[in-house]
């Protein structure tokens, strides 16, 4: 289920401001998970789908239900950084991404994280039916289409 | 109905963590703004209000509608600070608060801050009258109960 | 002193995520002061500036000394806003500059900033003369160069 | 080297304000990760220590190297959290703390994080000895006392 290395790879821009530097002249470790969401929400865009078009027309939002998050090296202050984002596994509750911030081409940051679908009460709820399958035809051979999740 | 100087005061203390610092190794500027936020959330639940619960069972927000800041003296990384809250007057959309954020007997940060009420699609709306009843008592003779807002 | 109203204009897209918002369902409040920074920052950038090559090089930062904001409109989830700042006024320790939040064409917040250079034990100083000569430039006949500040 | 399920545990109050939220209904997912280092520091202040100082005095900071976190249950505007901490391994340059954020008896949030102690240009350095004892003697017989790291 995991996908090839050579999976489609999405790409965003960040740039760091003063907001996400703490006192340790570094970037704050809880704010690359701003950074990935950020990166999520352009590929929802990018495949035709808005968070708050799906939340207002669905009733469901993406949430994150699991993060893993490997801190290599400090991003700082007027760095500009890419979030690379890849599509590893698509079942039909949730979804699985691999994202890397990178800065001048070394690895930062690199996260795993798992979404899952969820309603207006917190209950985890199936994928609307296009955003999941725009999702794996975003992943192409890279994902899975597993019946759990 | 300018409150007079020893108006009632009340006191939030708060404790500066790395993310609320900067890469200039002092508080970010606009995080002065969540703890005047904080400080007003505070003062409600002391009065018997919580926002969630105007939220959910009036329609209504306290929304800041306009806020200046004067930045003295900044905080730093474990800095245990406290936030006064005097009330100035009540009336009857609007309620206008001085904020001042201090440490160590200095004063850091002054804000003055109208707040406004608005419904769920951003109207403005009349403060739901047990609230403005509470803020007027609070405030006692420092605030007036003028008509308009 | 006060710029035309013609004043040349910087202006920076912002697009609205999660983070930026909360659970009344608009932009929280203290995050337009974020956009703000970003803003200025990309202006400084746009004149050949870079904050950390500031606060690195020179030993100062540009920091905020007082800020007036003024909520009009709620901003939402997936906005996409620009942010136009207009440098008012430039003086030998302080800048001025006025900064507008639009969207589609409406203001929504709409901020007052003096900015003051400190050095890094939070002492005010006088801003980098090629900083200062640069804003200068960029304002044109909008800014004063007044001596005080 | 993993604690035993009864190791010594730390408790950190936090209140869920405006600012944590988003336009969900929920707290934000990378908020957790600032309640969870507040809880920390707040380990750390009992013990004897503030970031500030060993940033001042020993010139390293305590940075997180990997953090893994699963979602549970949502938290929401006014809920009163708590954060328990628990150490659960000690090594010469990382420790392993266990991290659950809790709110009326259920976990919300699970979390695992390893800290490493890194110096002012980011290079990984060991954990200075007054901290680090102090560490093993708060976990007790929970946390092991590798000499890796």
């Amino acid at each position: 289920m995991t996908g090839a290395i050579d999976a489609p790879c999405h790409e965003t821009a960040i740039r760091v401001y003063y907001e996400d530097t703490d006192t340790g002249g570094i970037v704050y470790y809880a704010n690359y998970l701003k950074y990935a969401e950020r990166a999520r929400s352009e590929l929802l865009r990018d495949l035709g789908f808005e968070n708050s078009a799906i939340l207002a027309q669905k009733g469901v939002a993406i949430a994150v239900r699991r993060v893993t998050a490997d801190y290599m090296k400090p991003a700082r202050l007027d760095d500009l950084l890419t979030v690379a984002t890849r599509v590893r596994a698509v079942h039909g509750a949730t979804v699985e991404m691999e994202q890397v911030v990178r800065c001048d081409g070394a690895d930062l940051v690199r996260m795993a994280v798992t979404l899952a679908c969820i309603n207006t009460v917190g209950r985890p709820v199936r994928l609307p039916p296009e955003v999941r399958g725009a999702l794996i035809e975003f992943a192409g051979d890279a994902a899975g289409t597993g019946t759990d999740g």
